[in-house]
């Protein structure tokens, strides 16, 4: 499909629509959005949209989309640009829609517990406003001090809470959406329950940006769990710590609020990033279990409970933080295995892949057995508790960059074909985007594929909504 | 849209593609799929297919759809009868499948904590199932004991656990479906996550069968919670009852498995019919609280802490039910209310409205309003937690038929229009069917429908399946 240029008369009714201070063409502001998280990009390789718009309200979106359907040209939705899939890229060129000035929280609602934001907030600032009136935004993806729930909606993002309290589409209540070709729809509402014809929202919700642009989020909120005890369990290896994670939910009859892997070097790095001196000696993995509730008693029950299943079943030594301090640091370490990895090894492709949880064991010996066929390095982290891993490929120094590019090809599409064997899933919370289209297309099958395409046909007949993401 | 005929060249191919003993054209056979448990048809209403067929795998249901297609032949797919919207009348005709050779429980998996199962598995058998492995599936829909768990992934159901655990979606982790136009697609799996591609498996669900036919569904399983506490709180009238239902999650920090309300009328009609003795004497209305947990003493303090916030709200009495048998004999009274209203009051129109919590004292205020305003008697029972509520409409004595037939409608529209007004929706857990359509398509909104038919039109551009539903 060829699109439509940008053309000085659209660039002038763009400004019309949002006003002059709104629009930029500067290489400054094109630059910044032409990049994601997303690390497989070589460094010198930047997305250059050919305008960035920052509308204020769905109207003016609207009219955004509708000029763009018009003269046939790109839109982008961008948002915090920390993504993991190269969802935000502009890779046709065209319209990025800025939500930087849709960065309002609307309302706290305690009484129907809910919030009422745009897609420019940044995802902590919620709880944090949710906090105030003791209610609770349970979503908690890893970038949570940076992300935006516009991004989170547009990923179904996933994250540290998500074992017990699931992943973001279950506390989308209501969204307002712009639909590519520019009507604006207002789907659910303040209501716990809605089943008044099809799950439009939960359509939208990770979509990727490719069906509409959301402009208003409606968000459950719950009450604060005021006891919280996180488990810091040190293994001497990786089979043993990873062996325990579906027992400990299955034995115990707890469902943790998280239950975290973190393999040696990647503790390691996060630990000397942060500068965080917690036990290393002898440690060949951990888990970061977190226990919570709204009686402090109950959850160190709970907490011992988990902790006897851990010790029997051979863990090191346990560090219990019950205080915010500790778990803070724990988690901190956590939040940042994923930088403090792209800093120790700038050469390297992460993954997002999920399998069943009773294969866990398995699939990670599998990814063991993977690296040392090929040469690589893949250390493993991410949220065991629901079956989803972040296995990096790491480029070893002895090989070259362009046996690297070749082999990291190779490695990939194993570790897919590994997942996929194994009855999981490419994805499990960053998304497909540009970066998993081709081995996504691949592997989703033709009929699986055709009624997506069916679908984002129907909704969007020209492909201008973030064209090029997905399939 | 004109359908074609059934031909004896079609039965014919039907009887290929199932078996001869798996079609049905008898009026005994075609009776029993010719109602549901919608209470507004006349007596003498009858809506028959032409055949019924019983498929035994996908590949049936397939080759069944394909030659639907080819002869434009609509097809209704049938469960449990137990629907209260029409969603299962075959409105048009055609071909009924029903789900009685897909009525496997395949597999409990308790190291994935899921159940596989086909559609025609009666809902209650799965929890049993589940049970047995010392796992749990929370899905409850009142009618439980027969409902088909196909029937509540068409209508997305809700029913008694929804406070807590969700309704039937956050359940649903794979489904295999045949597509209306025959293909069939496998959507999730044994995942507790996944974000590869569009959300199809959420769009399928809450459907109400016109988007395809399920023929296996993975569902997710729990730990049993050992501990469960039922509180049946008894107020002096409906309002001090309905006031407390959003304070009691607000001020507690607990949010309870359950919080059910009945009014006066259909507590004392359920008691009446169950030959329950529980107290009468001077109670104008109950909620049924339950709290559970996995230790006893943590469910046993929440109970105390909500018992508190019930007694200082002006709860009359508590009866506390902390064995099986107690638990049973509470809940049968809820469960049963619906049933014992209707051999009170056969003439009758069911509701399944759902409104924001923090609006339910206001919105019980206005219905009680409205009954008075049109002479008629509006009793209200329903999920009260999750704001979902079912006032029926009933014809009072001194009213003539015909006068009920114009009463029933007007009374039915001012409700539907009260709710809407207060930001609500007409169905929280039964569906639109054909009961709902008309008001459905008013309220819905042009944009919101246009969406919803380009969906229907892209997966099903015959509209064989369940056409004439939803809008």
């Amino acid at each position: 499909m060829k699109y439509g240029m940008l053309t000085e008369k659209i660039l002038s009714e763009l400004k019309d629509i949002v006003g002059d201070s709104s629009v930029w063409i500067t290489q400054e502001k094109l630059l910044s959005c032409s990049r994601d998280q997303t690390i497989t990009l070589k460094t010198d390789e930047y997305i250059m949209p050919d305008v960035v718009v920052a509308p204020s309200n769905a109207e003016e979106v609207s009219k955004i989309l509708k000029l763009a359907n018009k003269h046939l040209i790109p839109v982008t939705p961008r948002g915090g640009g920390t993504g993991l899939s190269g969802g935000a890229l502009p890779i046709h060129g065209g319209i990025v829609i800025s939500d930087e000035k849709l960065n309002k929280i609307i309302e706290i609602d305690s009484e129907n517990m809910v919030a009422v934001v745009e897609p420019g907030v940044v995802t902590s600032d919620i709880s944090t406003a949710a906090i105030e009136k003791k209610l609770w935004y349970a979503g908690y993806p890893m970038s949570f001090e940076s992300c935006h729930i516009g991004g989170n909606i547009a990923e179904n993002a996933g994250g540290g809470n998500a074992v017990k309290y699931g992943v973001t589409i279950r506390y989308v209540l209501g969204l307002e959406v712009v639909m590519p070709t520019g009507e604006i729809v207002n789907l659910g509402g303040k209501l716990m329950k809605d089943v008044s014809g099809y799950n439009l929202k939960e359509l939208i919700v990770g979509s990727e940006g490719t069906l509409g642009y959301v402009t208003k989020i409606i968000l459950k909120l719950q009450p604060v769990m005021k006891s919280r005890v996180v488990l810091l369990v040190l293994f001497k290896d990786t089979e043993t710590a990873i062996s325990l994670v579906p027992k400990i939910m299955t034995e115990s009859g707890i469902l943790p609020k998280s239950i975290e892997f973190i393999d040696r070097n990647c503790y390691e790095s996060s630990c000397k990033y942060l500068n965080e001196e917690l036990p290393m000696e002898g440690v060949g993995a951990v888990l970061l279990i977190e226990l919570d509730g709204s009686v402090d008693e109950h959850v160190e029950h709970e907490a011992d409970k988990v902790g006897v299943i851990c010790s029997e079943g051979g863990a090191v030594e346990i560090y219990v933080a019950d205080n915010a301090t500790t778990r803070e640091r724990i988690w901190s370490v956590r939040r940042n295995v994923d930088e403090a990895m792209r800093l120790q090894y700038p050469t390297q492709v992460g993954q997002d892949t999920v399998v069943p949880i009773a294969s866990i064991p398995k699939y990670v010996k599998e990814l063991e057995k993977l690296a040392q066929k090929h040469g690589v390095l893949i250390p493993i982290y991410g949220h065991a508790g629901d079956g989803n891993l972040h296995p990096s490929v790491l480029k070893k120094n002895e090989i070259s960059m362009e046996e690297w590019e070749t082999q990291k090809h190779i490695v990939e599409y194993e570790i897919f074909k590994l997942t996929h064997n194994m009855g999981g899933a490419i994805s499990g919370e960053h998304g497909i985007g540009t970066k998993r289209k081709d081995i996504f297309t691949e592997l989703a099958g033709e009929t699986h594929l055709y009624f997506m395409k069916k679908i984002k046909e129907a909704l969007d007949p020209n492909n201008i909504m973030n064209p090029g993401k997905i399939f």
